[in-house]
């Protein structure tokens, strides 16, 4: 179904994450034999166009992935924004923040015409999506560019509807993932499973080759997730710890000295669920907080907040995105991390 | 670490299951090469008594396991109550019920005197316990049986107290499983993990031998639980399927029918955080509500909620425990069910 990845020489994608990374991590991954991935969701389109040439230049004939976000932007009223300000506003008299502080935007693009455009001028092999998939007639496009398109689901009614719209491969995002979860149809986190029902529940749900997300940090949870049906494994978590990573030195701590219950899935950061390492505004205002604005609304005043406590040494306010399986990761290059995952892949 | 483990011909576990099973499923657990659990926590005292007496007879010289729950009995004030009975009561006006009709307990009773004196009268060679362990002293009564304490995790820091009171074993309880949380120091649900990550962390957090327990439903759990560093797995939703439980066909039907995301952790039907599949009760109420009495106060007005339901055909009402991986269960007889998962043992 995936000739990208019957193609590569290890079924071992590099999970793409907005900030956390430019195109040294992909570029890396795929020189050591897995799947590269720029995260694209995050770039203005100029240094769009500049990393795309930079992946096509530099990667040759080796297969790579972009990531886009496919959510649609929201709409919040006023009321909205006076809720979640009034959460903030102990933390923004704190920091002397007022509105005035706050961007206008939240910073996540959805994917675009003009990301499409360069999509259509640099022709990634792979083109992978989290929060769904992009209007038809864009999908459409994307695919008449020979690209595979993957995408993310959390769900087995996810899967089943990414492979109605004619997704190449579904990623299977455990409850165990890092960062935000992908959810698109069913964003309840009752609904939200563990890798270990997920996977198999997936990969007997669809035609589709499914990759396995969520706690894939050392050989034995690849070898784990091979016995439970995956054609490949993305791992995030992990390459945060890659020398190729902008992971701040205090983010790398954390990671390596996380619980699995040290972490939570918060909707403060960005208006999204997303998995991180418990921290001061997680505990105060949250995780979840029902007043946070939609994706990616909140993330404007988030934002605000986050550069304002970075200003004076505090990461309170910073996310530090990590997966459940965050200890089991070590540092090191991304080859000798694609190195360490691919153990798992030997009998 | 533990000498019941290594004698036994697979280190699969029937999980302990209230209501859902007498004697005759774990005593074909045991014949079949596994351990089979008694659940004594919703037995009379007599019942128990004779229940044990049928376990030491027909099990001879296999291995059996005795499961309590070690919770303490909480108080609610009346206006604990009333908020309780508040939420019931468009239920309890749609079946003609009053607060006349709710028993005065919920029904379920933590280890106590009496079943401490039936264990030193019995002798089961393991005993389990779910919701923490009974306080010290009894515990150590337990252990001068001569026999093994195990007792249930659902995060690290649980295992590595449970190691520190003197267990025996760990079972690491993944949000995947069906039933009760065992958890009993973080009762917080952002804190539960999935397996893949919950299993490693504390097979490295304890030197205790630590049994996988969510999702085990078929011969590739098994296996990725191994993988993953379990000396054993223990299985509850896939036994419910087999011949020997006294599951109701609905309940059977409705487990092959779930996909992952159909369960859900609720605490309407006790107080406790249990996982069972989405119904009418937990759609309109539920599945979490903040008003539900600590577990096992609510169970009383919920389980004459139930009753009522039942009376009339429905099962609205009725808990249909399951875990998230229910829908790999298949039926048989428990020898069957034994041999199936065995099958993953093999390399």
């Amino acid at each position: 179904m995936s000739k990208i990845l019957s193609s590569l020489k290890y079924p071992i994608v590099q999970a793409p994450m907005a900030f956390a990374h430019d195109t040294a991590l992909p570029l890396a991954v795929c020189r050591a034999g897995g799947l590269g991935s720029l995260a694209a969701a995050m770039y203005a389109p100029d240094a769009l166009a500049a990393a795309l040439q930079t992946m096509r230049d530099e990667a040759g004939a080796m297969p790579y992935n972009v990531n886009f976000f496919a959510h649609r932007t929201p709409h919040a009223d006023e009321a909205q924004h006076a809720a979640w300000l009034a959460v903030l506003q102990p933390f923004f008299a704190e920091y002397g923040l007022t509105q005035a502080d706050i961007p206008a935007s939240g910073g996540r693009q959805p994917f675009d015409e003009a990301a499409l455009a360069l999509v259509e001028q640099y022709r990634p092999p792979v083109v992978s999506f989290h929060f769904g998939l992009p209007p038809q007639p864009m999908l459409e496009r994307v695919k008449n560019t020979g690209a595979e398109v993957w995408a993310s689901a959390t769900t087995v009614a996810e899967a089943r509807w990414l492979e109605g719209q004619g997704a190449d491969a579904v990623i299977a995002q455990g409850w165990e993932a890092g960062g935000h979860r992908g959810w698109f149809l069913d964003k309840d986190p009752n609904g939200q499973s563990g890798l270990f029902a997920l996977l198999p529940a997936i990969v007997r749900a669809v035609k589709l080759p499914v990759v396995a997300a969520g706690g894939i940090a050392d050989a034995a949870a690849v070898r784990a997730a091979a016995d439970l049906g995956a054609a490949a494994v993305q791992a995030g978590t992990v390459f945060l710890l890659s020398d190729e990573a902008l992971t701040k030195p205090a983010h790398r701590a954390a990671i390596q000295a996380a619980q699995p219950e040290d972490t939570a899935v918060s909707n403060l950061f960005s208006g999204g669920a997303a998995r991180g390492i418990v921290n001061r505004f997680m505990r105060e205002a949250g995780p979840a907080n029902p007043a946070a604005l939609p994706f990616p609304l909140a993330g404007a005043a988030a934002g605000a907040l986050r550069a304002a406590a970075e200003a004076q040494g505090s990461f309170d306010f910073t996310p530090f995105w990590a997966g459940q399986n965050a200890a089991r990761s070590q540092e090191g290059s991304a080859a000798e991390i694609v190195a360490r995952l691919a153990e798992g892949l030997r009998r």
